[in-house]
């Protein structure tokens, strides 16, 4: 990477620099390779600190760079596909779901949730955690909401805790008919409990799928699943199998 | 908002901060409200600027606040659910689409597009710009890339360039049996151009939904979307015909 000074342009100079700098990631670094440290860079480019840090941040929400605590900043590997079904409408827990059940405890969710839910302010829910793993990486943390009138013929005796518990709570929920779902995708950041369990700090970018299950005409179940915005991009499939595997967006930008 | 030292936590500061603020912005504040400067919030709960700084980012994220030039920070109104289908086959342009065509011109795409679209690097593919307003404010930008082997019989004289002309290649293209789509959801952050119609900075955090439309056992055409992070919700709803308008998981962090 040359001493290249910015000429006056335009545009914001944070945003030329990001630009000037992807195409430096693209043709003299390697994944893995870790960047120059900040005053290195600012005084190559010619730019502040601060100009330097805005375009750096911008590479990083496009998952081009990643910075990590004790290492520097790296350049990222592309982002990973994760597929998020949403045409296809099945329980969590049926046969061949991805995630894998942690834990299970009885909470009093927030408001919001008790609304969606329709159960009361004060009652508790079944809370089940789970969690999603590709490639050996954890990619997403999911609570997932369960109302007792979900699970009515639950037993409480053989499993009471755990990951044995959360599983008896989706078997229970699979009695019942699933009618419909629906799922949004919006950017949150990561509460410290799904933080730690992606390996990120609290606060972190992240993308929030929340999934509503409908049974009996009202939301039996809600799902609030945290990706990793830094390593994710979610796919969404359909039936016609048509399978690519490239990723020309994080190139395209 | 009350003077309010915070205590030693485990967890870093500016999280806690967050949650703080959070809680203040439900309970003290309105949409629309601007917030004290940050000198004056840092003072009052007794933090460093910096650690300030970190949680408002944190907010703004989870679309809590908007930082607007000349205005300030303010209390931001919940996030518009905005619907992207996926369950449903349909060239874009089709009757109902939600998306207004403002110009076509030809020109050679990002190599990566290209790769995807199997055109050779060097080759013009028609670009269609469009864009989504919903109530009445600009939620997402879109560029369409349409290679010339999708739309061979194309006529380029009675509409050579706007979006007469964007009309005019989506007809053709619509002459082709839509196979598949497929889409993928991931962060990123706003080009210049995207940004300046989303009335935005560039480099702002956007939702980059990418889909790849199948015919004849190839990729017919792609479309880059980029929706507001800030104010959108993207929504994928199934058959069931279920709405429902509320949101939790923006109150439910």
């Amino acid at each position: 990477m040359g001493t290249t000074q910015l000429e006056s342009v335009p545009e914001p100079k944070y945003w030329h620099l990001r630009t000037v700098l992807s195409e430096a990631l693209d043709s003299e670094f390697t994944v893995g390779e870790i960047l120059p440290n900040e005053r290195d860079l600012a005084a190559r480019f010619g730019v502040a600190r601060a100009t330097l840090r805005q375009a750096l941040e911008q590479l990083e929400l496009e998952g081009r760079l990643q910075r990590r605590r004790g290492v520097g900043t790296t350049v990222a590997p592309p982002r990973v596909g994760v597929a998020v079904g949403t045409e296809q409408h099945a329980w969590p827990g049926a046969e061949d779901d991805v995630w894998q059940p942690t834990d299970c405890a009885p909470a009093v969710p927030p408001a919001s949730v008790a609304d969606a839910l329709e159960s009361g302010r004060d009652e508790s829910v079944h809370i089940v955690r789970r969690s999603r793993v590709t490639h050996g990486q954890p990619v997403a943390a999911e609570l997932l909401y369960i109302p007792q009138s979900s699970v009515p013929d639950l037993s409480g005796i053989d499993a009471p805790s755990g990951a044995a518990r959360a599983r008896a709570v989706l078997r229970e929920l699979h009695r019942l008919e699933l009618e419909g779902q629906e799922s949004a995708v919006e950017l949150g950041s990561a509460r410290a409990d799904d933080a730690k369990e992606l390996d990120r700090l609290p606060g972190a970018p992240v993308l929030v799928v929340t999934t509503r299950y409908i049974a009996e005409g009202r939301t039996a179940a809600l799902s609030v699943a945290t990706y990793r915005a830094d390593t994710c991009r979610l796919t969404f499939g359909d039936s016609g199998g048509v399978e690519i595997h490239e990723d020309p967006e994080r190139r395209a930008s």
